[in-house]
């Protein structure tokens, strides 16, 4: 694919003929935002969740993600007509050709389901977890064929944002690796496949350290959530949308690039990182957080900023096209 | 003003009318980025650099970042005609409304630069410096007026980027501050005042602890630099251009918000931070950074590389606006 915009546009001969039937398990805020993915990628898709209300709140769920998939240039038309409900989870992945779990993070869950469904599930389908913490290699110790489960770990929401963090177990063959990358490179996705099992993977650890600071911040009354907020949107944030930290830095350097930025200012950088904070969620903090956060967002409900941000990530999205290399024609990637 | 595209087409009338001449100490990067943006917003720009290139280096530097400006819809011809050189400091500033300092990042060498400027500069001109590290309670201690004295830090390169971190030393009057918040506004800046003085300020801190992480999951060898700064563009970068990090656990929370975000997910967060990296920048680090940049960027000359990231940062900022609060108009700040 060239890049995001024409990857947008649907075209659902690129998912390999083997991809036509897709079962979610787990009816949560990931699982329907992958089942809004999938429907208008032409898929049909079956929803396993044993919640009695499930239905309900799948298809008013799917109604909020519409919006972002017609963003992306989606068909978004009569898409609950290839949806299904299938509380029995054997049943439910029986003519699957992909599984995505979005059970509950808990280990002896995971392995659970995942023991039902690979002895229930056709040979031939992509088997993964979007587990945020779970290493497939642990859940993967209950299974007889380790080897085909992976995790593939969405950025919330799944629908819009394009990165999915693939991570193979130690017993996750090469095969299933590159299986879940096609399938979501198919779905318009920019995945990544981990080199190691690391906890948090990578998107998030790097999140959880800027947000340590962040914490710091404002626990010290340098500036206040929104403050900070914005000084994100006006500096960091806005840069690495279109360069990531590395590249950022390497321009940094000038002519001499990142070898130089790291000789004259990543090492007073790092005699600074022993005095970064490390704050604690202690009953100060988290009563300053609460009510500078009912300030800053406290008059508009959650539901209603959610979709702002995610017209205006919509709209960014249009505009970076791939975002790798920024300028230039995206490369393929394989 | 309304918004960031607003801002961008040339109003000199918005700049008070006592800020018609600056003067820029030091022709360096950054001084170059704000004479380009002072200058496109018809100030008079006075350079004072001892070096006997700088004529040079900065007409040749202006071409450079003219098309940024360019970009944001300021109007960029013959920009040099209302541009001077003078090296001598008392001379450079004795007509000056604003100066904005770029010096080396040395104390004293700050504070001999301040004890000449506070002498020669008129009574009513801003005094503004861009260091990124040394507190204006430090710097000013060497002059007779420190109420005077003001950081105004810009976020590189200047012309382009919206943050400019405003930090008030000890003695710096509240007079001073307003001064500095108005004229970077005016020139259509989106300038955040800190409560306290702190090591880094608030956007390289945060960048820092990022930029520690990831040299972290390099370093082990999860992923690589180029890999690194994809994840990077295709998450938390899109998503720290529209919404900040609060905002965005904000809305992680779902209908709860923060606080629900803080009690399910920021504990279990706060335990892992322990276990974030701390790497250091040794032999066999420094070389597999300089080697994997070589692999990374190593084809395109880092001029060109800038010039492309510049680009798609000015595409991006056109769409986002104001960018605070996403999705509806931006509010009036003041």
């Amino acid at each position: 694919m060239d890049n995001r915009t024409e990857t947008a546009a649907v075209d659902t001969d690129r998912l390999p003929g083997t991809y036509r039937r897709a079962t979610i398990i787990g009816g949560g805020v990931i699982g329907i935002s992958w089942a809004g993915l999938f429907l208008a990628h032409g898929m049909d898709v079956v929803v396993s969740d044993p919640r009695p209300d499930v239905e309900k709140l799948v298809l008013d769920g799917l109604e909020e993600v519409v919006e972002g998939l017609a963003g992306l240039g989606l068909p978004t038309e009569g898409l609950a007509d290839r949806l299904r409900f299938e509380a029995d989870l054997a049943t439910a992945v029986a003519d699957a050709d992909v599984v995505q779990e979005n059970g509950p993070e808990r280990l002896e869950v995971k392995q659970e389901i995942w023991r039902t469904v690979e002895r229930a599930a056709p040979a031939h389908a992509l088997l993964a977890t979007s587990t945020s913490g779970i290493p497939a290699t642990a859940i993967a110790q209950a299974m007889r064929q380790p080897e085909r489960l992976v995790v593939g770990h969405p950025f919330n929401p799944p629908h819009l944002v394009p990165l999915v963090e693939i991570v193979p177990g130690e017993r996750t063959s090469r095969a299933t690796v590159e299986q879940a990358r096609d399938f979501y490179t198919a779905l318009g996705k920019q995945p990544q496949i981990l080199h190691k099992e690391i906890p948090g993977f990578v998107a998030n650890r790097l999140q959880s350290a800027l947000f340590r600071e962040a914490v710091h911040l404002v626990a010290e009354g340098v500036v206040t959530e929104q403050e900070l907020d914005d000084i994100v949107t006006d500096s960091i944030g806005l840069r690495w949308a279109v360069a990531g930290p590395f590249r950022t830095f390497h321009l940094g350097g000038g002519p001499g690039g990142l070898p130089h930025f790291i000789e004259h200012l990543g090492r007073a950088m790092e005699a600074t990182w022993p005095s970064l904070g490390s704050p604690a969620f202690d009953e100060t903090t988290v009563a300053r957080l609460t009510e500078q956060a009912r300030q800053a967002f406290g008059d508009v409900p959650v539901g209603e900023l959610a979709a702002r941000r995610d017209r205006a990530q919509v709209a960014l999205m249009r505009v970076l096209g791939d975002g790798h290399d920024p300028g230039t024609p995206a490369p393929t990637r394989d």
